[in-house]
């Protein structure tokens, strides 16, 4: 039996006192060093695709992306020349392992907790391959426990924030003590490919950006979002809408036009869970919205019925960073604790969107903890 | 605070009547068409690396493996040749898409459920990658619900049947009336690299093996293995013992000679989960243990001080179809079933190990549905 079954008639009962007061904690984020503006993007467009018969479309559409600055992990220069999958991976590792332990660190100081608190750690990321898993490594450099459990998930790209905090959720449902480390690590600069020469591609080269985030999910205590209800919906037959062509040459990405116009049959289902929930997806306190780019915030807003405005912290992550992939819904949640929060009680709701096409949804409420930032 | 925290000096409180009955059914397995005996092997490396110097090592390796027969996806006079990863990851998703559904579908009429009972798909294979998962496809092509999640797991390797088990425990504990899924689709044969010349290189091209298996996790009724408690071990300091490089020709895999040792530390990470739960690990009714080589099966039995003939099924998986990865333990149980099963309540052990060095490990019950095979 599927108890999160769509399409009964009658609304269902409100559900019990949730067992599970998993609360997500402020997200640290960590984006590179190296800086590429829109103008520079929108330059080497021109100078590197003179002659590309959709050249105006390309860089009209990267205009309207709204991304003003993004974020690299080696200088533009380098960025652009294609040293070959196995010398971008192994560029992948080391920039991982230099730069995710501080992160981590952050979000483990921001949630009060040692790395022997933590029960789980889930590691998403898109952009590089690596088996073993980065957990293995961080379980050993940052004296994680050895009982430590590993949920590495590679395969749904910019949704994968989202099923990681609902990840982290389920997982504290099952164990109300645990407590789930998530880390969200994209260099979307090392999936850079110069042969391919689609528009779609010409606008991924100046939509996405590199960012690390990591947050906690207490299981009790904490500041934060208190998580109630998640879901996950799968938009039938756009799996190749947004995918991965695996070469030689490393992960190609390959992005529908159709994309921007899957917001119209999401927001139903954004409006379901919510309804499931006793809510109502139009009339909430806060949102925390993958910024796929600036039409999936448009039409969702418009499908939703919520102004603009209620996306704001997305938004201001597509302008200063570009779209991080799964580390955009954790940044644009840092945006909300940097701006006070939210009040006690307030209703939120996180998505992420993704290959497949795949949403992964969450319902929560601010909570303050009493005690303290992240007391009990 | 981490519930599973080792190294307490008294003995835990026997844990309160699970609140989840998390019952892992029936796997069906299906190995493909193509089949390579020992004999073949042996003289393959013999015609192929006749100028080796280590060639008679590697053949006592391969013949110590006591893997009798494989079964490949293709000829292998095609497994041999090296088309490029592309071509060769292109094989993997065609392979895939033709060979999981019908295991799918044996696997939930073993359980008797439709594929809208199921609200998680925890897919894990580590020999070909693919954005978005092949979860996306299935949900499609076999109408599972557009809501059903997506759990796809590339990165724990051999493992990665034992994690998909204890995620999905996990999740019925969350979710008691949930029903979970697991697929395990791997065809290492696609990552034969034939330009590996090391030892550890010529004793893999002799030990993998292609399969697919697929089992249901119910959280009401069912027949089989009720799952009671779960957990991992990270071998300290081991994550480059089993590895990919990742390069422009795919996965290189990597195996250090020193991964034979590992069952000395990972018994006593076996017998504390038994501990914890107030069983013994030695003395156990059934033991569905990963086969990934001859040794870990000898050793492991020495270090529990449990006989050999406990992992026959394990033992009888590497000998008709070599180290399947992910697919081992789910094989393994199916010989269990085929055996008639275990006594009602007979307690017993699973485990996986792969990269990392990671074990996942779970400790259940055999159950017997009272009403009818899987009734509640």
């Amino acid at each position: 039996m599927n108890p999160f079954r769509r399409g009964t008639t009658s609304p269902p009962p409100r559900r019990k006192k949730a067992r599970s007061m998993a609360t997500l904690c402020r997200p640290a984020v960590s984006v590179p060093e190296y800086v590429i503006t829109m103008e520079e993007t929108l330059e080497l467009a021109r100078s590197r695709h003179a002659d590309h018969p959709q050249l105006p479309l390309a860089l009209r559409l990267i205009e309207n992306t709204g991304v003003r600055t993004r974020h690299i992990v080696q200088p533009i220069e380098e960025t652009l020349k294609h040293p070959g999958f196995e010398e971008r991976n192994n560029l992948y590792e080391a920039e991982a392992k230099a730069r995710v332990p501080a992160v981590v660190q952050r979000a483990l100081d921001d949630a009060e907790l040692l790395t022997t608190d933590i029960d789980v750690i889930i590691y998403v990321s898109c952009t590089g391959f690596m088996m073993p898993s980065l957990t293995a490594w961080l379980i050993n450099a940052m004296d994680f426990d050895s009982d430590t459990r590993q949920i590495p998930i590679a395969q749904l790209g910019c949704a994968a924030g989202g099923a990681a905090i609902n990840r982290a959720h389920d997982f504290c449902r099952a164990y109300p003590d645990g407590n789930v480390l998530i880390v969200a690590c994209e260099f979307c600069s090392l999936c850079y490919q110069p042969t391919d020469l689609g528009v779609g591609s010409l606008l991924s080269n100046g939509l996405f950006g590199d960012g690390i985030a990591a947050a906690v999910v207490r299981g009790k205590g904490g500041t934060g979002v208190k998580l109630e209800r998640n879901g996950s919906y799968l938009i039938p037959k756009t799996e190749e809408w947004i995918a991965y062509d695996v070469r030689a040459t490393g992960f190609h990405f390959l992005l529908d036009k159709r994309v921007p116009t899957t917001m119209e049959p999401l927001a139903p289902a954004l409006q379901e869970l919510a309804r499931q929930h006793g809510w109502n997806a139009s009339d909430l306190d806060f949102y925390i919205i993958h910024a796929g780019g600036p039409r999936i915030l448009d039409d969702l807003s418009k499908f939703l019925r919520v102004p603009p405005e209620a996306f704001r912290f997305s938004r201001a992550t597509l302008t200063e960073y570009g779209n991080i992939a799964s580390a955009v819904v954790l940044d644009a949640l840092r945006r909300l604790f940097e701006a006070g929060g939210a009040d006690h009680t307030a209703r939120g709701l996180l998505a992420g969107f993704g290959p497949g096409i795949t949403a992964e949804m969450a319902l929560g409420r601010w909570h303050v903890s009493k005690n303290g930032k992240n007391g009990t």
